[in-house]
């Protein structure tokens, strides 16, 4: 369980405060705080990117300032997280330190600038870092208004591979292979280095990957992401470390990022105390809002899952961002249900980036809550003060609660690095985050909260495990599932699943026993179709078009429930069931579309008897997911089309804001969302 | 106003001459001048790209080759534009010099080879190419055939950023900034340094922006670009200071690109005596070629507008480009058409690169006056003799005319880059240019003149002011509008204006007079929008489509003439009008089609009084400009349609080579062009 | 005529094998040698990247393993063709030596990895590459296993453009020119240096091209392309002298790539006993399979063009590459097909690549013989048998046997490169391959085998020649076309053909002989169309389309067959047939479509007496190929339509394998070869 803020016990709403870019101009920092107070934010983020403020020469300090605004703020009931500030660098530290500033993939050092570029491995890095972050817990760490610490930013967005390649960093990955395989043997052996003449003979051979050197030793790969993994968590640790050094109490987080491939963010699950991360999804930017909404459901349930416990939304945009593609405004309420979405899958907060827009260099025209114009009579901050109130209106209700899913899909970074790094057998995209999201999707409109773990995690507080393109399979999952399947839980599992170990090599001999044995089909080979090869597959008396990939798998104890309908193939199963101790699993050989996954996942939540969190089917476009307190629970009542729906309820509820009881026909507006409450 | 040639008051015809490649060759040399005579052709340039020819060694000049070639021009009638050959440096220069090559963004120094890639900042280089003109000067400059300095060739043409970001540039960089700024703390404010930690507390810290470096500061990037147009100048400065000093009477230019975004060619105006460009448009590459001869319709006035003044056409292909991805054979009539296209707007000239195609390397497939083959029976050589013989009939009368709009559009470098480089509200394409000219576009139909300025030109000549996206503006040019408007003109402004200052910092409090005073409304947000939210506005009882981008504005004093027809933000103003002293302003919130353009412009040139050129409604594809002289004006009638075209006239004209009488109905070939003749 | 392989007088099956992978699996081993005798496997390729294993240090060799694989496979009659393993270098040598590894066209060294990627030109990759060659041939030179030295592997398949930049290379380059042009003067003059002040004035100044050098002159670039086959064969060539120095009959192949344009593969006519390929089609990736099998028919034949005689299908995939974008299964019967189909054009041999699938690294997922499961009840495993069961039935009769055909398709690597170099007019894609291909469409849809020779072979052999596109003639290619056309031969020439000599410097004063004069026209212009310009050619009372490219041309002497129909150039010649001593020859103008190719080229073979392999109109997508024996011919029936076909036949044939007579109506199934013998 995540360790509580033990000095804010509330949901909070603020975000990123920037007032170091404003230090000249006193009076936009004092309506700052007006406009804060009038649109309910209680809590803001400081610190971010002000090292250069902070200290502006070597060894030099400046916080006044800075305690200032957190004394002002606190004044008028305002909270502080505080950041550590190595998010980047100034001038004076990357102008005289070579060495902190990363080195790309092609060995070229980047030149001072930027930000999240610092190098993890350099002393000298980690040195200022713990000197900076040891001046800033002795002055604030035990100061009443700061209840979290904001580790650096962002970590690994260089906007490259959250890689530095120095030979710093190429050092320290060769003591940590040294580490972990003891030999070259071992090494050779793991990374099938015969291949190619690639045979290491000394470890000073050693190299990150490379477009220009080796490329295609996928053991080499995965290992070096997970170096990588490990030396920022290593970074970030020594941080926390220091931090906590000087303060009591609190606890530390650091943001993440939606589906960021680079780092495999379980790993931080024992390092955080309270998991937080920035959403920026592009609304408006399709036909309509449903899938958009459905990817960032998962990844707020990702969020969740880490630590099994309610999480921070760090930063999201009251209005637009600057730097997609084509930034739309957010239409009518969509702001409302966007920040209600994240607080319905375990946010403990609604925080922004950022308070006010900055005046010059590329965040400027991002969306904030105060604009350049500097009043309070826009629609964005109308919009912000409303899910202030909201929030205020429920925060203690709502603060100790948490989603208790019963179904778990299976997402790891490492078979998802391994899936794209390999050759074959779709070169294009083999849409892992895609195909995870769409089995998600089908409980989604259903009303079913669910879990996104990884193979390392366990599986007991589950009835069902959804496993799809686990092309990897580590070892201790494939026990774990079998002592789950055993024990009467069931397995789903899909084409693209069981190829590899942990270090990219395929299992000889058939593969292991989860496919084999639990799962009991054997996959002969694979057909990645193009648009000429159209295919179908027929269940339960339907015929469901599947794309992509076409499995074709022998029968080795599991029955078959749907068949390929076209291609050589034809009457061959496409869709096999096998009972295994008390439980059961099913494989899906092919890539199969929303209509299908509908429908098969509707039987089978029937059948092994998991509850919807409202027992109706929904509308297209309508979820609702289900906060469990211990006296009460919240219903989110979520509608993302650009249109009203009704439907009937199945039984009475109450309004959670003000108790007025509803049942039948529950009307939700465009964007609408209600938060219904039931009582134990 | 352009210094005239003095020595040669006629229409150019002619080109580039590449003699120089020839010289083994003497056959060649002597059909040359046979062929020139019988194609009019009465001026050639020369040298552009000899350097290597003219000085073989260092310091040893071979200049011998040249005077013959000038002298057997001369006697035939054929004057000379003399280059200076710094357009390409010879191997024994860059092969001993490492610093005269450019370094490019990401620090990699060039290699020898290819063309103006030269360090403009380089000493040497400076050295090298004053020595080399000091030489031609003397020799040359008093030679009674050459009446034109052509300095160097398309200037940052480096198939990059123009620029250069050697050592040496870098600390020119700094000097400039001190220069400008004269503190540090002063250029952090201009820059908002502050954000991302990006502060420098010392002037050597300061690096040109590079993907591997600093990359968001905006001020910064803005500033590199004026320096590198502010570096170039100086060094073709420097050029013509030389030459000048050794030559009488013979002014200087430079040729300049099509919307070459890397100079700020209006800075040239004070140091080129006569404007000169190369035009190259890819005729037929379209479903009809009517957008394209209107945006070099836009570029030719651009040229114009720099002096306000005849420019040259100092090259164009008599027959194809080859470096486009297709490269269609122009049509019959078509190089007549886009020729005349040039001197209705206000060309001087018709020039071509090149003479004859050279035998080797990658221009020898581009269209040339001569071909391989070398024989004067081929259709490009009859159309080239042609145009000759056309400009020979009317060069004494045309020759001191110009256009002399009452429009003009405001087209402004700086602001484009500050566009461009922006991140936000639609990072595909913010299309500024296209903005530009489709506002343009509506008067090209209606056959009236236009001018194009930027920010920094007087307004007085003008009766409509129209500027279109001025995201930046520049502090004059609020003062200037405010004063025009009061005066009693009319100015017309668009969405994204208004939003920063000259170092790209955004305006507080509201934006600046111009916006909120004269046009009298306030912008509260953009909506970039995409197919899926389509809109539309309603004017004068019309529907009229808008797309990419609408601003949601608030009503200061100005009045709603156009309302939004859909989405959220139905009902509210799209199309303002102010009145402002004895002038009025006009608003347009969102992208509009050229539809919409065309009944505004159409309304407000009838309303505020502009004579079109011709006063009848044109077809579509035709237009008409005019020439004005003291006795008589020239209206070139143009119709880039691929069909004939026919309608009446207004009044009666004379056609003005032969001074035949025309009324009633006009009859235009496919591609035709027919010059008229009013009297005063 | 080729060397023949003297040990092994038989078609082979089998491929590469790679047990240096496998060296601590012995049962896999065992396993092997059980498979490939159950899949009639009679010969493997090794060694291939086993550099690191035989040579684990140094100088120290491990040859042990190698002799006992060799050993244990020939007791079960299994061959070997053993190969150097210059194709991946050890990392003890890429450590130790940074001069063995290429340096990119950027200036950047390789880091250690990757294969195909040595510099050809370094003296100690020559020593080193000479010292385990020696050693291997040493030890293996007269093993009575080992039929065929397999040269390195793919040269030049660095994924970039085959060469090498470094010092010694470019040092080679300058000295490479200076035995070629012996004076400055004289390379200036071929590279018409003039132009942009290129000249060279001293030879250290000549640089491979560059993307920030030199990259204009295309003189240097077909040069340095030349320079590079040159160089690439040289060190090509030490190593078949150093491995036939210790070995008795044994022959030496290397195995080259489908349209590999970077190295001039007719160059290796006189250094390859054998020729050999690697053939991967992306079977069922269109619509249908009809073009792409076109395709690798066209590179068959080059293949067996080279040398005239019998090739080796060295490489091909026994299911599906893992490489390609999308990698689909091969469907039933196709794996057959595709196999004969290399046959029928004259392969001796059915190689795949490769026996087993990795356990891991980049090629794990490449379809293989033996896959990880590793049992021979897969569908892939029984393809492979029938294949080899087949070829076992025919190895005697059709060893020896060859296509002999009378018609030629010129295909000229230096002609391609000089197309592709140049700008214009077509900068997209000249479609030189595909242009080539499409004029050989006509001839495999008749059933008529066609060679494909570069411009430096002799013509005798032929009745007509084909000559697409021929920018650059080659001096000695004018004088044989007229001898041949003198004779009474029937040449087809095109558009874009005869503009430039040998170093891409255009012909002054109208084309050379072989257009102007055995042709009789001249061309004027070319017009690069687009699809807004469509047009078409009226032949024979027919209209056919055209694309891309249509030539103005004169009629110099030609009579004209057919006619443009639209466009400005409506009425003028496209089609022109000139009567040339007894001979006669046509010049096509514009692209033409696949239709009015069959029909064109359908009139000529019955004019001048062509015969069909099968004297009938073969159904679309069906091929005849026929392969001359002394006693009896074989005719390749190939049906590569999903669906079966039924026709005709002309006469009476038997079944190859079984002497089954079959005459009236030929059924194939989809996919289907039927292989027919017709007695002398």
């Amino acid at each position: 369980m995540s360790t509580p803020i033990k000095k804010f016990d509330k949901l909070l709403h603020g975000g990123d405060y920037n007032p170091d870019q404003w230090l000249d101009y006193p009076e936009i920092l004092k309506q700052d705080i007006e406009l804060m107070k009038k649109a309910h934010v209680n809590c803001v983020s400081l610190g971010i990117f002000a090292w250069a403020t902070l200290e502006p020469e070597e060894g030099k300090y400046q916080f006044d300032w800075l305690e200032e605004v957190i004394n002002n703020l606190y004044k008028e009931g305002i909270y502080t997280v505080l950041a550590t500030p190595t998010g980047a660098m100034p001038k004076w530290l990357t102008e005289k330190y070579e060495e902190v500033r990363q080195v790309r993939e092609n060995g070229v050092r980047n030149l001072s600038g930027g930000r999240h570029n610092f190098c993890y491995t350099s002393p000298v890095m980690r040195e200022k870092a713990k000197a900076i972050d040891t001046e800033l817990a002795k002055r604030f760490g035990n100061h009443p208004a700061v209840i979290l610490w904001h580790i650096s930013n962002e970590l690994g967005g260089n906007g490259s591979d959250a890689s530095c390649h120095c030979p710093l960093c190429q050092e320290a990955f060769r003591e940590w292979l040294k580490n972990k395989y003891k030999s070259l043997d071992a090494l050779n052996h793991a990374w099938w280095t015969k291949f190619w003449s690639h045979t290491y003979t000394s470890w000073d051979q050693i190299h990150s990957p490379a477009p220009n050197g080796v490329n295609f030793i996928h053991g080499l790969k995965l290992d070096w992401k997970r170096f990588v993994t490990a030396q920022t968590l290593e970074f970030y640790s020594k941080e926390c470390e220091t931090v906590k050094k000087y303060s009591t109490d609190i606890p530390v987080t650091t943001n993440m990022m939606e589906f960021f491939q680079c780092l495999d963010y379980f790993k931080f699950k024992d390092y955080v105390d309270i998991i937080s991360w920035d959403a920026y999804p592009s609304w408006h930017d399709g036909k309509d809002d449903i899938d958009l909404a459905i990817r960032f459901a998962a990844c707020h349930n990702i969020m969740r899952s880490i630590k099994k416990a309610p999480f921070l939304l760090m930063e999201s945009t009251p209005s637009l961002t600057n730097w997609k593609p084509i930034n739309t405004l957010k239409r009518p309420k969509m702001h409302m249900l966007s920040s209600m979405q994240a607080v319905a899958h375990g946010s403990n907060s609604v925080q922004y980036f950022q308070w006010r827009k900055s005046r010059g260099a590329s965040e400027k025209l991002h969306g904030a809550v105060v604009d350049h114009f500097g009043k309070e009579d826009t629609r964005v901050f109308k919009d912000v003060t409303e899910v202030g109130t909201r929030l205020e209106a429920l925060t203690d209700r709502i603060y100790k609660t948490i989603n208790k899913p019963k179904v778990a899909i299976i997402f790891d970074w490492e078979n998802w690095w391994a899936i794209d790094d390999a050759q074959g057998p779709n070169n294009i995209d083999m849409k892992y985050v895609e195909t995870v999201t769409s089995h998600y999707k089908a409980f989604w409109q259903m009303g079913i909260d669910v879990d996104f773990i990884d193979m390392e995690q366990e599986l007991d507080d589950y009835k069902l495990v959804i496993a799809p393109m686990t092309y990897m399979i580590k070892k201790k999952f494939g026990e774990r599932v079998k002592e789950f399947v055993k024990d009467g839980g069931s397995f789903v599992s899909s084409y693209w699943s069981g190829i590899v170990d942990e270090t990219d090599l395929c299992f000889l001999g058939g593969f292991p026993g989860i496919i084999g044995e639990v799962v009991g089909i054997r996959s002969e080979e694979i057909d990645a179709i193009n648009e000429n090869y159209p295919n179908s597959i027929h269940y339960n008396n339907k015929s469901y078009e599947v794309r992509d990939l076409c499995d074709l798998i022998h029968l080795q104890g599991a029955k078959a429930e749907g068949y390929y309908e076209k291609d050589f193939y034809e009457g061959r199963p496409a869709l096999t069931r096998n009972e295994y101790g008390k439980g059961m699993s099913y494989y899906i050989a092919a890539r199969t579309s929303d209509e299908f996954n509908r429908d098969f996942y509707g039987n089978l939540v029937n059948e092994i008897g998991i509850e919807k969190n409202m027992n109706i089917n929904l509308p297209y476009g309508v979820t609702v997911a289900k906060r469990v307190g211990e006296s009460e629970d919240f219903l989110f009542v979520q509608n993302f089309n650009s249109s009203p729906v009704s439907f009937e309820l199945d039984k009475k509820y109450e309004i959670a804001e003000d108790g007025v009881e509803v049942s039948g026909k529950l009307e939700l507006e465009a964007y609408g969302c209600i938060i219904l409450k039931t009582l134990k």
